[in-house]
């Protein structure tokens, strides 16, 4: 045992956390997504980036919404989640640098003007974040069932823009009843861990 | 306060984690990366498609190697890190899934069939990979300092082949003298987190 991060901690965010099929009535407040924000908006991003954006979806208009271009085998666990948000990342993150970089004002226009170059960083940064946001809501005792099964263009016109594209979808909420598969199993480390 | 992980942990992981810039001498063993990996591979993927693959850096003649391709602002702390890692995701992931995904022993030929569409999901869950990695480097009590700023294509043909693409280098160790910068500033969740 070579880590810092107690057992407790270890099992809460990775060991034990799992990716929730099924969820309880109990609903998510706004004050626990505020609190995982509070936490995982410190997560490195290039460059301080910070391109993630979350939509959530909570009212049954904006579930039904939502479930129209959800996979089919995603359709049953999106309608039974309290709350599920839509992660994305914006195209247009450069717009925020000249707060996030202050010691950096002209690395907006001399870095990032070609859409092209913004849209590689923010594919990277905001899948970086869309992870740190997922074990944010291990991190507040809640279980997270990400999914990338839905029509990609018909969730941007319905929910976002297109400057912002989805990253994925995440249902939040207590774990209902039989809430897991099987564990599966993970590569071993000599497979994919090699030495230069 | 809505978070179950106690405030230890949180501030080990992402409050008072920082992206380290300067390094001590003190080695990372072997032991220590296990423990990082043994952790972190139980982060979720898409399908468990698992496509992180990871290079260590670890002798003066491969850091010499890896060195030459860093973007000169990154080369004076590269050289002094006492381990680097090169974090990459693997294109050919599917090759894997029969093992990783024992309930679909079709699912490489029938989902992953075109390299595309691999190298798109490899792009997505090989970056939440590596999340999890810097994650778990926190964890075992190490500074990370990640980077995107090198020599994409002379990295590749380094360490990598064409089925392998380089997702960032990390520079891992304990943090030497004047390890940090100020913290940047955040976006506010009102800026960020918006409801449909």
């Amino acid at each position: 045992m070579s880590l810092l991060l107690d057992s407790a901690s270890q099992n809460l965010l990775f060991r034990e956390a799992r990716t929730a099929n099924t969820f309880s009535d109990e609903p998510v407040t706004e004050g626990q997504i505020r609190a995982v924000y509070d936490l995982i908006k410190y997560g490195p991003t290039a460059f301080n980036q910070s391109p993630l954006r979350v939509v959530l979806v909570r009212t049954p208009e904006a579930r039904e919404r939502l479930l129209a271009h959800m996979a089919e085998g995603n359709k049953a666990k999106t309608a039974m989640a309290p709350l599920t948000a839509i992660l994305a990342t914006d195209y247009e993150f450069h717009e925020e640098l000249p707060k996030l970089v202050p010691f950096a004002p002209d690395a907006k226009d001399i870095h990032f003007s070609e859409r092209r170059v913004r849209e590689e960083a923010a594919a990277l940064n905001g899948a970086l974040q869309a992870a740190y946001f997922l074990i944010g809501v291990r991190a507040a005792g809640l279980a997270a069932g990400p999914m990338t099964g839905y029509d990609t263009e018909g969730l941007r016109k319905e929910f976002l823009d297109d400057d912002h594209a989805p990253l994925m979808v995440v249902n939040i909420g207590r774990p209902g009843p039989n809430p897991w598969y099987p564990r599966l199993p993970r590569l071993p480390y000599d497979e994919v861990v090699t030495t230069a």
